[in-house]
């Protein structure tokens, strides 16, 4: 298996980048990790990495980085030999079976729109899954900004995708699919969702789509793959990690104060329940988002990912690249969507 | 000042709902509640109250209830007399300044758009605020579900009403306004984002005005008041609920495992950080979010409010039907949307 990672992308890049590619490698035996950047910075970090196998870690040299306040669209055509569109540019051509970067989000996307032979058919356009906790395990929520004018085929396409990534990748057992809206009942929402509901009513999945799924009802864990438009999405990913933060600081502050009072040692106990707390808000585990619609699967990392997350992310790209889960994708998909009456998708 | 209070709405209703009119009436002495519900479970809720001013008590019956699974069109015209439409009945009548239920929220807003008499000049349709916690002191975030279809002029009406709530109720003073948008740059978002934006940079609080506030920024607290679609808003508003218990139940968990090495001591005063913390994230203190766009205020409280979140609605609804308070809504709302060129309300 040969994977491209954008080792230019992500808030310290290359450092970490090409370090959780080295990881991979060593741990994964089958793996080929594709290192897409400045050819001179990325052997300077490869000359750290110890003993390794250079064969299974090639460099293609790319001279340019889209940065994370460019606009996406302007950015890929001023700047042809950036390390984004290198890296889709050899899942195009059949070089690799999967994408990993954690730079520019928008410029992923757009990047891969450029190419729409890439995408599996009936897909109008990739949404992305965003990994969230809950009290039953991960749960995937899509769209979470890949496509800001979601149509009700759309968003039943994610559904599915999201099914067979849950249950194919994260390995959970015939996931249950709910569609986020403002309450329970039948007729709540707007059009979209109403539309997007008898969608799923009628579809091959029918049987794991259990309605409408509330706010409030998503840490639950009820539902396994939550479907949404990319507005929404993206508000619910930004804010959740913007609540825990605040939540995490107004926890250290109050623990804060008892510290002095506790003595050194119970501090010392505190902070590592603190820790064990922490890592399990993280996504580093899942090493970032799938973007899901594509043949071949791309993993979309945080800009902040260090090492872990990316060797965690190279891992999943591997499995989601897999030719059955490719195959599952395809054909699923393929049902679900031969079932929509034409008229149906006007969301 | 007189208040109509749903005594019959709220998960325990109605003896809290009572308690907390008890205590606001015994805090405020110009205040006035006039309680709506059962006449015989009101009185003998008052019967426990200890020595009360009777006068500043007066109950109207309303012999029904809307139940918090019922669809709210339905149930308001199949229970005419319901202790919702009583409430507004009397606001209509203007026998009363001001609304207060901790009842079922869409019955509520329903109920007030039965009479668009009741509107602010210019308000096609109310919106609620919902009040978040942010590291720069309590923030307005509207609208949070009212109004599923809402146009660019909605949400700049918003904007500038949930400013004038923000600094005469809140006392925040000159509260920044910003757009609920998935990135920080002008032309990110949608057809509704983009012709929002251009209102407010081009009404009278274009100075107050940030432009685009990402989810994960809503708790720094730079913008006080945050505009955004209903749907978003319910959303957002919801699964903060959610990830706030999430987190706490995990935090509970963790500290538990702590707890018999740390010992009884260190146990109890943990159990007061946690307290403290968990109040930093109650809704109790505002006692609920106002409907903002009518004549007159409203507050829409939790259904799961105690006495201490009923007191403090009426204490803000007092606040908020200040005549003073209401001259502002409407003068400042009319030079807002007199601006506004017929075109450019097509959002």
């Amino acid at each position: 298996m040969r994977i491209a990672l954008d080792a230019m992308g992500g808030d310290h890049a290359p450092g970490p980048i090409v370090t959780g590619a080295v990881d991979a490698v060593r741990e994964l035996p089958d793996l080929t990790v594709v290192l897409v950047g400045d050819q001179e910075r990325i052997e300077a970090e490869l000359a750290q990495a110890g003993e390794i196998d250079r064969d299974r870690l090639p460099i293609v040299h790319a001279s340019q980085v889209i940065g994370m306040e460019e606009k996406p669209v302007v950015a890929l055509r001023s700047k042809r030999d950036n390390s984004i569109s290198k890296c889709w540019g050899l899942m195009a051509a059949g070089e690799v079976s999967a994408v990993v970067s954690a730079g520019h989000t928008g410029a992923m996307v757009a990047s891969s729109l450029m190419n729409a032979k890439m995408f599996l058919p009936g897909v109008r356009r990739p949404g992305i899954a965003a990994i969230f906790p809950s009290h039953r395990g991960p749960i995937v929520i899509i769209d979470v900004g890949a496509n800001m004018n979601a149509k009700a085929e759309d968003l039943y396409s994610y559904g599915i995708m999201g099914s067979i990534y849950a249950e194919n990748v994260l390995g959970i057992e015939e996931p249950k699919i709910g569609l986020l809206n403002v309450g329970s009942e039948e007729d709540k929402g707007n059009d979209l969702t109403k539309t997007t509901r008898a969608l799923f009513q009628n579809g091959p999945h029918a049987d794991r789509f259990i309605g409408n799924v509330e706010g409030r009802d998503i840490y639950e864990g009820h539902a396994r793959v939550i479907v949404c438009e990319g507005f929404v999405g993206n508000v619910l990913l930004k804010a959740g990690e913007g609540a825990v933060e605040f939540l995490f600081a107004a926890l250290k502050q109050e623990l804060g104060k008892l510290l002095p009072e506790l003595g050194p040692e119970a501090g010392h106990k505190l902070a590592g329940s603190f820790k064990a707390l922490k890592t399990r808000f993280e996504y580093q585990e899942f090493g970032g988002g799938p973007l899901l619609g594509l043949r071949g699967a791309c993993i979309i990392c945080h800009g902040s990912s260090g090492a872990r997350a990316i060797k965690n992310a190279l891992r999943v790209a591997r499995t989601m690249a897999d030719e059955k889960v490719n195959t599952q994708f395809a054909t699923q998909l393929k049902a679900a969507l031969d079932l929509i009456p034409p008229a149906a998708s006007e969301g």
